[in-house]
């Protein structure tokens, strides 16, 4: 028992030394199954309640849409929110004001980011016509890839999967855009988002990036690398919400000759002009499509307040020291070779997850959840662990590992 | 004043023979600006509030996102949300159960329903790849003909805007689909659906239908009408809130074939098996995308409780007898010639609102908001008054008209 108790002093000393630890009263982490508190790891799957929402939408629900109604388009601020909360967005993925605007599911986002690269590309000419592939990292979330060939056919391309650490060497001056996953939904692992723009534009090619598994839990810098359209849900690490509307990045030099291929009336110059020709709002408001969902909007917006002060620099130090200190952990309570991570040690290519591969994931998560440890499993074999560090404590990661240890000793060790 | 008299005594009388009256007290109608209680004539832009939402969505936030967390996705049935909720649109738009999913905004659902119904033209061969043209009603919301620019764009074709009476003539062996609005949003004109689809089948187009402005409101007969595809709004009619998600309807025999420009997740046939190729799911559900926006989809789920056992030709019944009694109350209450109706006087043909033109509507709209009545204005000259037959009563429609009267007379007759 003295190596336990190591680490569990070790998990005290990290969360009384750790300066984020005071957010953790901005979440809702009771759980009435488990008095003592769930641990939850799946905030990079679906991230925990933010304490200001329920009030919040209490009052959108029964002041702003109950007596207001109509007059909260412009007396509540409704009809800005896409902006508005775009910008709120900002500063976690390093751009400033006015690039970001909130509204559709990612899938969507995506095709409108791609579409718009293309273009960009034919609005080059003759040369950046004859770019004729899109590249995809060929260990993406399903849905970009699915959504880059539904983009490539409708503008005459084709798609190329590309492994993530080769995608810089691959881009050529037939490539007219790469679509890149900052970091994967599988293994964790952390990709080079500066190395790939920075090859992408030295062949000419436009770079979209896809920050669901990022944004929130370490620094993109979107504007500082020259990231040219970006993506990214808000559910996850920004606590927004189940299904909480998606962002779309329009880097500012783009906007102009962003050519949208969905120009609903909410990215018009004059939407209430309501004229039958199309004329495209001049700035990032040109990404907006149709009418927002306003609850889960607003929603997302109450849970970006838990951001308020805080340096994502020390969100990413303390998220890396979480997922040393959960390594360590299995490493010292597991039965030894029962799982192997598949995240990179390398903290340069690590994001906020530790994947671990067990041949008997489902079975292994399903008595996790049940003894009040909550992470998820993907198919066929691996455990996937999110840490977020405004509400996980090393305390957290020290009882998900025992508890795990112990489920894997009374786990059969085959499928 | 007997005139005046004889109209308050209609209202009543109308109001106590009302076989809805009884929905009125399903919603918030208190205005606290007005403790005499808002005549709200909006529901058109935007419903009121059903009592059932606050309390189901506190119940969402709080144990389902706040307690269940993840694990909502299966145990509180948040993945078949959107076809859930489809089937319970169904029957107010007249179509059988498995045809239709909630999800995304209009503007979106236009784009894939506009491309799968093109699509369907070139999987028919060279003479449906002959189909070079969508066909869209001329007076459409905007939203509507810019989408459909952006998917003949993408999918090889043109756009011709037709006056909607003309549309059954119009259409030709060179028509892939024709998108018609039922009811336009403007005049509140109620358009000949059957009539446009069967002049489109016999030409071999699919027919598009957008029923923001209807559904909710009057019967539509999608089944019955074979119309091939639809979309709509469920923030207007059907209650669900600010920007609550629009639905899209995919005839059952149209499924095995909707080729979606919009290839998400979501609309895989195994979505967690996350294969990097696309295999779209059999049915419905291949009109979905990505992750539904969930507190607005659950919201819209909880209002349309407000329909449980209602009849739809009762709707329609009362909702013509509303607009009926209005004009009557405006002609024989407001200053002759200051305002003149652009809505059909023909059932036939009105939906269920009364546009009246008038010059000063920007002026006349503003004091009739601050006297307790709310309707909304179009530029340049639309005043529009919304009438939804289960929370609007023949008392409201009076005294509206009264209070347009008052208003027509205090501002100046000229713009």
């Amino acid at each position: 028992m003295s190596e336990r108790d190591a680490l569990t002093r070790e998990a005290a000393r990290l969360d009384a030394a750790d300066p984020l630890a005071g957010r953790r009263e901005l979440f809702v982490l009771e759980d009435p199954e488990h008095p003592e508190g769930a641990v939850y790891l799946d905030g990079n799957s679906l991230g925990a309640l933010p304490r200001a929402v329920p009030d919040r939408i209490a009052d959108v629900i029964a002041r702003e849409w109950g007596q207001l109604r109509i007059r909260s388009w412009t007396e509540s601020g409704w009809w800005e929110a896409p902006e508005r909360i775009g910008d709120r967005i900002a500063p976690l993925v390093g751009a400033a004001p006015g690039q970001i605007v909130v509204g559709d599911s990612t899938s969507v986002n995506v095709f409108k980011a791609l579409v718009g690269a293309v273009r960009l590309a034919d609005a080059d000419g003759p040369r950046g016509a004859a770019r004729d592939e899109i590249l995809v990292d060929a260990a993406t979330f399903p849905t970009d890839g699915y959504i880059a060939h539904s983009a490539a056919r409708m503008t005459g391309r084709t798609v190329r999967a590309v492994p993530p650490g080769e995608l810089a060497d691959a881009v050529s001056g037939r490539t007219a855009a790469v679509l890149l996953n900052h970091v994967d939904y599988r293994t964790g692992e952390l990709h080079d988002l500066p190395g790939v723009t920075a090859a992408a534009h030295a062949a000419g090619a436009r770079l979209v990036a896809d920050l669901c598994h990022s944004a929130g839990a370490l620094p993109v810098g979107l504007d500082e690398h020259g990231v040219d359209f970006a993506v990214g849900c808000t559910y996850k690490y920004l606590n927004g919400g189940p299904g909480a509307p998606a962002y779309l990045y329009l880097r500012a030099e783009h906007q102009a000759r962003f050519d949208s291929p969905l120009p609903g009336w909410h990215s018009h110059r004059d939407p209430f002009g309501m004229t039958p020709d199309f004329a495209p709002a001049a700035d990032a408001r040109r990404g907006r499509v149709g009418t927002p969902d306003l609850l889960s909007m607003l929603a997302l917006e109450a849970a970006l307040t838990v951001w308020d002060g805080v340096d994502v620099a020390e969100v990413r130090a303390k998220s890396l020291a979480l997922s040393d200190f959960f390594l360590r952990c299995v490493a010292d309570l597991a039965p030894a070779g029962r799982v192997v991570s598949l995240t990179p040690e390398d903290h340069a290519r690590r994001g906020s997850q530790i994947a671990l591969e067990c041949p008997q994931a489902e079975a292994v998560m399903a008595e996790l959840v049940k003894r009040g440890v909550v992470g998820d499993h993907r198919r066929p074999g691996v455990l996937r662990f999110g840490f977020t560090p405004l509400y996980t404590s090393f305390a957290d990661v020290e009882r998900a590992a025992r508890t795990l240890a112990g489920v894997l000793r009374d786990v059969e060790g085959r499928p």
